[in-house]
């Protein structure tokens, strides 16, 4: 239970109203109710805001006056505030330090480690403070994870890998599987090439459920700091990922390519193998990029959905454009030759 | 080992044929012999029909004298009884009661469950009757299963999350995981937002392995009656699910869409976000929708596959269809105009 | 450390140059530095030999005599030549016999193999000699492993299922899965169909991390010798594929599906079910295969990325190319009409 007023004064903003009102949850504005801190961040649900059962709302500068019966808190980005208070109202669970009976470990761990129930941990691993390993996770030799990382239940982090402060990573994911990396005998037969290189993890990085990021063949496959990796992920050997980057559920990234700072790439998107993109390039949902990007912006390709039927009617065309653009340009032609004759 | 005439008993169907005749075992046409039921889906494989060894065959009314010198089956619809035999001659393995010495367990649990080794379960969780848990499964405080359902090895749920009576999850399944949710800052740096809502899960549905669905942000992400979902999907925050909706493998829906109850989605189809699908909807293979889907029917958007060379010679009008379209538009004036002129 | 002539007397190649100089480690043409060799596979990063600081290189018969101060192994195939080189750099990690006090084995194994801890392996279940099962899997009931196969730490293998031998298995991957089988009733809702076939797998086999392969319904789900399967990917029940054909991270293979030898799928790639696919088919990232292919060659279909505005401008056409298509032969029949009038 906090009071508005004393909200504010922790993170700021403009309140309007009575600052005596407590809150202590934050909802949406549909489900709000008596003690719920709401926002409107989309001008467009502002019929939702007038129905809001909520105890006060966060509100942008143009949104100011839509309520003038409840306690306000007017900010630039009301969503970024939101965040913050959710966090602040929601804390990550403490981390009880501690080492579970049935967890298995070859290190030497700092005494505010939490290790819980099955994990099994290797030789020279260096944990920082207050790491906590989660049920039945396998943390290879020589890792090392910084001060503050959250490893959930059932992640694997292979040999050597690094990992930076704060990082939270999801159930299921796999860090430092091997790359895909072959040469073909003249049989057909492949070779496997070792691959000897690394994971390196910068901090404040998040990685969902059952994403896999495979270790480089030879250099490391790097991510960098603050980067978001949403589930189901697939990262190649040697990839390098820009700070602050974030990339949404089903992405693959094929080996080699490197990834600027700031990028957005949508869900399901695909980038193929030895590409450049640039800085705060965003890729659109279910794109697959194929040559490298180098102006930021929005880069899109993907395919209008339609009833069946039209999109049979339609979509033969494809299988024959080349043969179309030639009746066109014979139809140019022809005019063409009429007009001069 | 079962009389045909027993199975017609218990199972219905008209019999047509020796009802004394014995099997023990469904096969497929190509496989079946001496004492297995085989069945005939497709008319199209009636040539299968006439060359199989099988015992017995259950058909379809219209396929009743296919063959006349074994019992038959004759029912409406073949596959769906193949589906009833197939689960009277194949039951769910048994349930053994009791806790394994190496599984970790913190709450009271009903003496019918079984526990495998490596599981572990957190606090004020409640189980139903005959519930299996999996071994190397993680269990989050405060999760609620209903009766009969099986979590195969190697599962996660996370804390507070709901699965109702008879549901199966497959290994690697990650079920709460938190969605994926940031507020930007100015400098491009995300702000994580606690994602505290849960996952709620109907009675009798099917979770394919590796499949993550990620927890409510604030509200909870719902999962209806007898939903499938196959494997290496992903269902972002607050997606909601109809009854009876089935999802093949490898599917992204993103998050807070919703869709309704009997739809089909095909494998490796996307959904955007904060979409609306109505029931009854099927998406093709490979589709990915962007915009909401009102009315039921079928709904199709991807490419005709081409050997490498047509493709480049048709495709590489795609980046130039606006202008294909301006010529097309230019020929249509200039014969306009000579009509007129 | 090994002299340069000792190796292309283990492995072949021509020298020329000084064999006496010592190499420990392969690297990258960039990386490369003292007591490093390093390799040339493409003309094109001819610039990098030059710059590169690597005790000895492995080259191509006509980059020869591209350096002429270091010495050379010249070979016909470089980057396999390497890849052997790595192999005998980097050999894969000795198996360390013993079964883990914290490992549950309900099975007689030979005293060659490894179990680490949180491993949970079923009854009858039958291990080659030297085969290594990795901390937190669970190995099903009758599934047997054949020898030298390293099954990495979290992986789970259903009852019954087979594995050749040297298979190398990455975390997370999940074999023997039920496919997704079910007959629909009127009511829309499904009912299961016991999948009661296996997945057998052959020597030599390497299945990438969080990998699903799923059993056959009544038959088996089978993958051939020298198989590489990449991150991520989902194999349907009763798919078969053939010796030495790879296939990239994320890929999709609906069920039935049989694809042929050496065929090489590219990362997010889909197949749908009930197809046949030749021998030595390459089939391009990211396309989707509706039809079987009978033919050798590349295939393949997917969108080229474009600027957002540009692929509104483009892409809003394709939902009316059969309009577009009409009016090119409007017109067409316009210029006929003039033509013969």
């Amino acid at each position: 239970m906090m009071r508005v007023d004393a909200l504010v004064a922790q993170l700021g903003g403009e309140l309007v109203g009575d600052g005596s009102v407590l809150v202590r949850r934050v909802a949406t504005l549909d489900q709000a109710g008596e003690g719920d801190l709401s926002f409107l961040a989309n001008p467009k649900y502002l019929g939702r805001l007038k129905s809001s059962a909520a105890a006060a709302v966060i509100l942008g500068v143009r949104s100011r006056d839509a309520l003038t019966d409840r306690p306000r808190i007017v900010v630039d980005d009301p969503y970024l505030y939101f965040a913050r208070v959710a966090r602040l109202f929601n804390p990550a669970p403490m981390v009880v330090p501690g080492v579970h009976p049935l967890a298995s470990v070859a290190s030497t761990l700092p005494a505010s480690v939490a290790v819980d129930a099955g994990a099994v941990i290797g030789k020279d691993v260096v944990l920082g403070e207050g790491v906590s390993i989660g049920a039945g996770c396998c943390i290879g030799d020589g890792v090392q994870i910084g001060a503050g990382s959250r490893i959930l239940p059932r992640v694997t982090i292979y040999a050597n890998c690094l990992l930076g402060r704060d990082c939270l990573v999801h159930s299921g994911a796999v860090i430092g599987s091997d790359g895909f990396g072959f040469a073909r005998e003249k049989t057909g037969a492949w070779v496997k090439i070792p691959q000897v290189g690394r994971v390196v993890i910068g901090d404040d990085v998040e990685i969902g459920a059952n994403t896999t990021i495979d270790r480089g063949a030879l250099d490391d496959t790097v991510i960098g700091n603050g980067v978001k990796i949403d589930n189901q992920i697939q990262i190649g050997h040697n990839v390098r990922i820009g700070d602050y980057t974030a990339i949404a559920g089903c992405v693959g990234i094929a080996g080699s390519t490197h990834i600027g700072a700031r990028c957005m790439i949508g869900g399901q998107a695909g980038i193929i193998g030895h590409l450049t993109i640039a800085d705060d390039v965003v890729v659109s949902a279910g794109t697959l990029v194929t040559k490298s990007i180098h102006q930021r912006g929005v880069y899109t390709a993907n395919l209008p959905v339609q009833p069946h039927a039209d999109w049979v009617r339609n979509f033969s065309h494809l299988r024959h454009l080349d043969a179309l653009a030639d009746r066109i340009r014979a139809l140019e032609k022809r005019l063409e030759e009429r007009d001069s004759s």
